[in-house]
């Protein structure tokens, strides 16, 4: 066995914050060893500078981990894992025991392969996706200093911490991230790269020949080069790194399973080290010789034990900073830290409804939201909106808002630039620090950019809204490249994601009334032309909110239905009135949001869809996904339709497309008489 | 009216090309005015560097389209569309008469909204959603420099030109895109930055403060900055970024609108200029005076087609050595130039599918996937493999293939770096290119970072092959981050896509060639975890090719048909026989590819999947889809129900995911007997 290893002399002249960061290191190796799965290396190589980092600069407090004004640490090459399990569980959070890192990658364990939010405190984010946690972070250093202007620097003070890997600075959000970032000055932000010259499928030098650090620089960061084994060199780096103006990124050069005999610097490393010799050969390296799998000796738990008690003082202090606020001031804090929607949200949206019940404009959907958006953003004023530079076109940007900015951090508008993944993972970010309900904006067809954190959102379960508008053909003249089709599908069949298509202003309100009260993401997606009014008649009750209803009851005896989300419900109204001319009773059921049907009980969903009449479904988009609705488990109608898309798009006036691709009233209620 | 807007003294300092260039901005400005739709400001903006670059640089020939020595001229900014629309319409590509000028953005017209490939000779790709031809035009640059290598410079020695706006370089593919050019050095690659300074939202220090050329810099990128307006500037930098060793990216100052009275330099000018004062204005301020709408003078019309002569001389010495290669070596080249398999792929696969049904082995699809290269890569010379950082998983790696590098210009594997997008989209360029067969692995859950490439592989109707494997909570302890649930649905409801999940080798074997002789894109989803063999009576008939068919009929009275695909056929298999020890006679259908299937005529797919018997699908993914085929349209089963996710995965040993998650013999079993 070779266990001659070379560490490096600098390694070894910090003594305790050494034997602390090996305390992560051997973690990583037993974890992953007893998983027989997962990453060794990369915890490893960046145990000094975590240990250097929690040691002496993180505000956090193990017994506080949600504390409002906490540092956010965000471990964006979240393959390493097992760094972040050890940190949680040397610093003592409760939910992070030993039986935890035991159980690594076991089911139902906390301990997951990646880090997944929600499973124990101290997770700030999922991560794993790579590059998703950087660009996270960046929302959550808006967050920071949206919130420090208005609530003040008594509340909240604090800094966003990201590990990031090669992987993640390969990965185009993390441009996104990068340029945004700089050019919004977010020097609360600190980015510690781990360089370690090492990927999956070898040197970095196979893939890419970037300077990293000048790279960063042509963005607006400032960087620093540190020896990431060298704990005076990492300290010095960090405390420098809180100091600057701009956003900072510390080129931590390391070693890649640092300590093993021969795999240290090699991309096998990247993966898990099972090998016995090799784990054994680790821990000689590093002096851990003599011990029990997991065993942790006492000094070193007292030493890591201080690093988490340093923050309690911190925390005792904010404490009653926060204490001295008024009780009001208090509530409204906590609430929208919470993530509560404001009482007063359901009575503005209820007086909207009931003024469009009135007016009956006939506007698009895209329209109706900014008109909803013009009422619930005086009262909701944790909404912090945003598009990724389509503001006239999503209609995102009302009145008052102003711009969130390097100059202006009380500006509630983002312009997020032409950057769909960076804005939505930054929503996601601005969403998991808490305080601000974050939208945004893009084309529908550009969901497809943003969909990775898309994603993470349903998983996560974080309150994002998508206002993603030119939903369909609809959008006319742009042509296939901007027109979604397949896009609905795509959304509806991710779990965890309500995805909204109201057919009028009234609908249009009610959703964003869902969204901004839910727990977890909405798409809304809304239309680019213009609409009529199909809910005239007043209602308190949130239609949308039970998924799908009874829009149009049929006069005739009823011998269809016809189902319809957002712009074809016209079509569908209008093949109604067809239909009843020849005495072909038909019903036309709005179907707003399918997740939401999907949750009403047995009874309710076959009212809606009672089993006898023929039954056809019209959307100007893909079949996928209808047919359970039309005659699958959730649906039972005998004879069942559907009138869409087929294929892609096409250039032209959005009328004379409808026609070219057979979406109309008149194809529908051809479809009802074939079927009958 | 004010017509006094400043022209840069320098445009005018060169009539003859200030007038070429004059004819691109006025058909703009008059096909946006009648169509009243469009983006007139970069077609007006960029004029003149179009025109310098195709009246002296551009290796082109209007007679030959299609000639694989060309230049490959790409619209990155798509929304531009008119530019490149004139180019082809003055330099007389002749299926772009006035017609299609006049009929710009109307239903069947070739001037769609964006360009769109395919629809006229000159168009090389389809552009509009931003970044993506810039990062096609890396595809394109790499097929020239391998064709290059192969063939020599005789047949292929051609540069690759783009014309990017400010948003092409906000998109994060961007940066993957740069930075595998940059590692490459792939100096033939020259992007023309249309550095106006503004988008939809307005100025670009709204959104950005990225120093563009120290950002390409950073990646080995050489840059210049040209003045946009200034003939002689814009002629010596394109001659000088030919000279070029490395990638050149040349910062073209721009005013985007130019010569609108009141538009230029500004948000508006981005898209449609359809005031009468405008646009008269902006013509005026050209001296372009007293012409009817889309009249251009003899002269400049001339001049136009001189710029187009040019190219037939190269083309003339280059057919003159293309005749002087042997017959079969023009054969071979025009064989791969048209993406035409060669015909000893099928006799390959057949050979190695008896082989396969032979030895049954147990093995992962993706191990399959990588046994079916091993024989298809030594006879279709023109594959060109890569993964996006995870070669080892992907298995898409086989011998002798080579490493494509800025040293090795004649490897056949492409370490793409973790750059699932750039990949995607390079991998398009390639296959526009022509010349290679591109074949690209990631997991399937990130085909979410590669989506908008994809979907424009399916748009574009090009064959590229997208190898993703871990398909399924089968990848195990990585978790829900990694384990893809709806991607399956996603790609399915993406028009143009064929999406194969085989069951084992020799499916899989199937599938490999039928993407390969396919005229469009195919992804092959593919396990982690081994599978057993289930097809071991060898057929020469290509089954997948067929979508589904019967796998095993049900030996007692035919009860019930299980429909599955991909690692869940073992499991039918297993339900099957279960059944059939009670007498309960189950045919199992392997599904592995949706869009062949549909492709079917009726009696065939009545014959597969037949009214009668109750039906139950098996897929470890979101059901999303599945109604089809189990009770909608294309299915008739009186009774249908399917055993599959209904949420996101977890981080576990794969077996003890499928237990937990209930996808099970048993369960399907249990199924079967409650529909019963």
């Amino acid at each position: 066995m070779n266990t001659t290893t070379e560490i490096p002399a600098e390694a070894r002249t910090d003594a305790r914050r050494f034997a602390m960061a090996n305390a992560l290191r051997v973690l990583a190796l037993d974890a992953v060893a007893a998983a027989n799965s997962g990453h060794s290396g990369m915890p490893m190589g960046m145990a000094d500078v975590a240990t250097v980092l929690f040691d002496s600069h993180l505000r956090f407090d193990p017994k506080a981990p949600r504390w409002h004004d906490r540092d956010r640490f965000v471990l964006s090459a979240g393959h390493g894992s097992m760094l972040l399990y050890g940190l949680l569980h040397l610093t003592g959070y409760e939910d992070m025991g030993e039986d935890q890192i035991r159980a690594f990658r076991q089911l139902g364990s906390r301990t997951a392969g990646h880090p997944e939010f929600g499973h124990a405190a101290g997770i700030e984010t999922t991560t794993g996706p790579l590059g998703q946690g950087l660009a996270n972070a960046v929302g959550m250093a808006i967050a920071e200093e949206a919130l420090r202007a208005r609530f003040g620097a008594r509340v909240f003070d604090h800094h966003t911490w990201v590990i990031a890997g090669d992987g993640c600075l390969m990965e185009g959000v993390s441009q996104e991230a990068i340029t945004l970032a700089g050019h919004l000055a977010l020097s609360r932000l600190i980015v510690l790269w781990d360089d370690n010259g090492i990927s999956i499928d070898g040197k970095v030098s196979l893939t890419d020949s970037t300077d990293q650090r000048a790279r960063f620089e042509a963005s607006g960061w400032v960087t620093r080069a540190v020896n990431a084994h060298d704990h005076a060199d990492i300290e010095a780096a960090l405390a420098w790194a809180k100091a600057q103006k701009q956003p900072v990124m510390l080129a931590c050069k390391s070693h890649i399973g640092f300590g093993a005999p021969t795999l240290q610097d090699t991309a096998k490393a990247h993966g898990a080290i099972t090998g016995a010799d090799e784990i054994a050969g680790a821990k000689a390296a590093i002096g851990w010789e003599g011990k029990a799998p997991f065993e942790i000796p006492a000094a070193i738990r007292a030493d890591w034990a201080r690093a988490a008690a340093r923050g309690a003082e911190a925390r005792a202090e904010w404490q009653a900073r926060f204490a001295a606020l008024t009780p009001a001031r208090q509530a409204e804090i906590d609430r929208v830290m919470a993530g509560e929607a404001p009482k007063k949200l359901a009575s503005a949206v209820r007086k909207l409804k009931r003024r469009l019940a009135e007016e009956a404009p006939k506007m698009a959907t895209r329209k109706a939201s900014e008109v909803a958006l013009a009422e619930i953003n005086p009262v909701m004023r944790e909404t912090i909106g945003g598009s990724a530079d389509l503001t006239g076109s999503n209609n995102t940007r009302t009145a008052d808002l102003g711009v969130f900015s390097a100059a202006d951090r009380k500006g509630r508008y983002i312009h997020y630039g032409i950057r769909e993944h960076g804005m939505a993972a930054a929503m996601n970010g601005i969403a998991l620090h808490g305080g601000l309900a974050p939208y945004g904006g893009t084309f529908l067809c550009f969901a497809d950019y943003a969909r990775p954190s898309i994603r993470l959102s349903a998983l996560m379960g974080v309150r994002t809204v998508y206002v993603m508008t030119h939903d369909s053909i609809g959008l006319g003249e742009d042509g296939p490249t901007h027109q979604p089709v397949e896009h609905l599908a795509m959304l509806r069949a991710t779990p965890g994601l309500n995805v909204f298509r109201p057919a009028d202003a009234v609908e249009t309100a009610e959703a964003w009334e869902l969204a901004l009260s839910a727990a977890g993401p909405s798409v809304l997606a809304l239309t680019r032309q213009n609409l009529p009014a199909v809910r005239t008649a007043h209602v308190n009750r949130n239609e949308v909110g039970r998924g799908a209803y009874i829009l149009a009851e049929a006069e005739a005896k009823r011998a269809a239905v016809i189902v319809a989300t957002g712009s074809e419900v016209e079509i569908a109204m209008a093949a109604k009135a067809m239909l009843e001319a020849e005495e072909i009773g038909t019903r036309v059921v709005s179907m707003p949001c399918w997740e939401l049907f999907e949750a009403q009980d047995e009874t309710y969903r076959r009212r809606v869809l009672p089993p006898g009449p023929v039954r056809v479904g019209v959307e100007a988009a893909v079949r996928t996904g209808w047919d359970r609705w039309l005659c699958g488990e959730r649906g039972s109608a005998k004879k069942a339709g559907f009138v869409g898309m087929e294929g892609f798009g096409a250039s032209a006036p959005y009328q004379e497309l409808y026609k070219s691709f057979g979406i109309t009233a008149e194809a529908v209620a051809a479809e009802v008489r074939r079927l009958l």
